[in-house]
């Protein structure tokens, strides 16, 4: 999201924070600042439909935690709609590091924790979660083609650390029962999705498809899967089209975005 | 589909054909009659869009085979597009009976051949199929609200005489390596679908959604799936929107099923 002239100031002592080559993004809607760095992916669409497609009730004992969480965009997204406290893993220590700063940046570090680590050593306790997001590695290793040389890149797009069937795996460990599983995923591969889904005992409650332009083929798409659900019907909401023929925004996408058409 | 103006005037010799109760209704775009009669279900929407979106070279050793094939409506629509023969089948005598006079009134018995009987007790022999489509009952026994008290129709609609299971492996056991399977089903059961697909040895190929109108959620899916495919990745097609907001049916809807907009 480009950076609006609405940004607040950043205070002198917020400046600090940021270190060479980042620069700060504002989220309009939420009112929430996001350092970015060129070096790493910047925050996608796909998080932003994510956030937005992540239902849940607003118990104050609510445990959400986000997989794979980058710079941090899903909960500082998430925390806007919700006080309760938000934990997010990124297993890139310069990363969660950029993450963790603009979580002080936003004054939110008593309700966003980063935590930097490997997803797959993560303990499970018996803390569980009522809600996990995760917008994952998309690419098999074996996808040479798209694989690429920017390291950081690499390992937030490719299953170099991280296998589809480990992440849906750890989340079937940590959410209790009922719990809700939110995934961003590309529609290529919602065979392996599922089937990974259906084997460690998710149903299938709700799909989404996201096309670039009306006509064109779908390049994600949103799922919620309920832990150890009973298998109550998938639901297929109308598919989301992120732009107009001309470029812009849809209506949809503009709401999304910046909460007004 | 309702009878239009245009259609020719039935003969004496194929008034004959028809049996009290029943009624001719002309498919435009084909140039094709099909028999109808209240007392069974008539041919839907979601067979129009299967013929449609089943996709196949003209090669004219091709074997075709329509399986649940109610009264004929799939094959009398693929002959349209294609000189290959085309075998149906249907369980329900009386059903099969009435798709039998509407191959024999478009003058078509040397192309469509309709089977009665239970396509469990088919014989799988060595003439292994290139295409199989399939509209299917959609419902579990279990589904006790949605159970038909008309007989034709539970037949038709529910798990009665035939489950997702039995008529998948049947598909995969007729199909030759790479034959394709086109299938119109409900998106509820898209998990039970694709994991039964995927069982026996189906790669999905492509998926298409059918919504009923703009902003509401889908209550069709397309579904290509190859027999004993490599898996190269699910595309997702743009949605079909079947009516306007003013509940006419949308330009797409109209090339369908006249051909033109």
């Amino acid at each position: 999201m480009k950076q609006v002239n609405t940004m607040p100031k950043l205070s002198p002592e917020q400046m600090k924070l940021l270190k060479d080559g980042e620069r700060v993004d504002f989220l309009v809607r939420e009112n929430r600042y996001i350092i970015q760095n060129s070096k790493f992916f910047p925050f996608s669409v796909d998080a932003v439909l994510l956030a937005s497609f992540a239902t849940f009730n607003q118990r104050s004992q609510l445990k959400i935690m986000d997989f794979c969480t980058g710079g941090g965009i899903i909960p500082l997204l998430l925390s806007h709609r919700t006080k309760v406290k938000i934990q997010a893993i990124e297993i890139q220590a310069e990363i969660a590091d950029m993450a963790k700063r603009s979580v002080q940046l936003n004054r939110l570090e008593d309700q966003i924790e980063i935590i930097q680590g490997d997803l797959r050593q993560l303990k499970v306790t018996n803390q569980f979660l009522d809600v996990i997001t995760c917008n994952p590695p998309y690419f098999t290793r074996n996808e040479a083609a798209e694989l690429h040389s920017n390291p950081y890149h690499a390992i937030a797009r490719h299953e170099i650390h991280l296998t589809l069937d480990q992440w849906v795996k750890k989340a079937s460990q940590l959410l209790k029962q009922k719990g809700k599983l939110f995934i961003v995923y590309r529609p290529n591969r919602l065979d392996d999705l599922m089937m990974s889904l259906l084997e460690h005992r998710f149903a299938i409650k709700r799909l989404c498809f996201v096309h670039p332009k009306k006509g064109e083929n779908a390049n994600s798409v949103l799922i919620e899967a309920i832990a150890q659900g009973g298998r109550q019907g998938v639901r297929v909401e109308p598919a989301i089209i992120v732009h107009q023929d001309d470029g812009s925004y849809t209506p949809l996408m503009q709401e999304i975005y910046y909460g007004n058409h």
